[in-house]
């Protein structure tokens, strides 16, 4: 087992934000200064090349805390953020850099490289997991949902698969692989799935494949105009996961 | 000008259900039994088929009413409800069941007698919004949203396209042709495009079609598993007005 340690804590504007480290892996934790018991846990994935801090992440993390009650969860994943990345990572991120320079597709590099982040990070988020249920304002009652887009669907698709405890997610824009349509298939929980629909690197065929592929009997693809790097804040509708943990009559604050 | 009426009244679950007819279109107005001053209107259109009080455009009328405070109205299409059909309707409607039980394509008659029928029909509207906005309970001041799937999209595109009051519409699962592509490039309001995934009569490219086709700069695609014959509840996100108005600061209840 990895050592669980809070290590820094602030509260602005009705949030408290703890950093933490579990082992190896820094985190945040955002809660609401009073949760509710039974509050819902978000898992916060963050995309290729940003951290547990980028700002999107960081204010999604924030009202859900501050509008819904939940607390909310982000990782650095390896390479990412706080964490050195190892020579195989980097000769990958060289490789991603180099083909978007030359105009070539990046889908050799980059699912080669997110497929392995993937196989490193599903363990260290159900790790991490474990860590948050033990503490008392959490709890293991809590039903726990998972949000983020491009390397964070990546992880996020194979940890609900493996995963029961995760009960609902928004996944999207992503480079597709085989072993990502195959985690896709046993993914039964309800989705969304954020399409942009004119990525220069990311095609709808690949969009339209992956939602496919999803096992979920409720399911959603929304998709909207332009690319990846900038998804407009109305496409992410966070009151999905209020609905969802209402509908399992899961206890809300 | 036609004369406007209300020609019955019920309460029921503090939501007030009006009939009316103006000259010989027969409609119907949901308000909440208080409406807050310059209260949104929400234009509720009927399927292919269906008429002004179909079960599914009543319970989200009535939400709209409830949950909301928006006022929400809906009429009959020539041909629906209580209006009778012409001949030539008949002989349209005739030609689509026999398409559809010899599993032939729908689309040639189903998009000449949409066609008809949004020409017929959008003036119609038109004068239903002039009347519903000479109430004091509406005013010329409410915003006003557009909503409805299939025939009552055929009408809402062209509708949208001629009348700068519609600020807000959702849309979706329509039957394409070039009238309808040349009308949705002239909307330039937020839109949400609802598009069934496996509907065995509206192809997904169509719908992609019509999507890329709109002028809005603020558009969002959802797609879901099935037909437009059951459009999932989850799918209908009415909170999509409350915030297209709140957006444009207009006032709410």
């Amino acid at each position: 087992m990895h050592k669980f340690l809070f290590t820094a804590e602030s509260t602005f504007d009705g949030v408290v934000d703890r950093s933490f480290t579990l082992g190896d892996i820094p985190g945040v934790l955002w809660s609401p200064e009073s949760p509710a018991s039974g509050a819902p846990l978000m898992l916060m994935g963050h995309g290729g090349g940003l951290n547990k801090r980028a700002p999107g992440l960081v204010a999604r993390a924030r009202a859900m805390a501050a509008e819904h009650g939940f607390h909310a969860a982000a990782i650095d994943v390896q390479g990412h953020g706080d964490r050195s990345r190892t020579d195989r990572d980097q000769r990958w991120v060289d490789e991603m850099l180099r083909a978007r320079a030359a105009g070539e597709s990046l889908a050799p590099s980059i699912t080669a490289y997110n497929g392995s982040l993937a196989d490193r990070t599903v363990p260290e988020w159900q790790a991490t997991i474990d860590a948050l249920q033990a503490l008392p304002e959490v709890g293991t009652d809590a039903p726990i949902g998972y949000m983020g887009m491009t390397l964070a669907t990546t992880i996020g698709i194979p940890l609900a698969a493996a995963d029961a405890r995760i009960r609902a997610a928004i996944f999207g824009g992503v480079f597709v692989y085989d072993a990502l349509l195959s985690a896709a298939r046993e993914v039964s929980i309800p989705i969304e799935f954020l399409m942009p629909l004119d990525d220069p690197e990311i095609d709808r065929a690949s969009g339209l494949e992956i939602f496919d592929a999803f096992g979920s009997t409720e399911k959603t693809l929304l998709a909207f105009p332009g690319s990846h790097f900038r998804v407009p804040q109305t496409q992410l509708d966070t009151s999905f996961f209020v609905r969802q943990f209402e509908r399992a009559g899961m206890p809300l604050a």
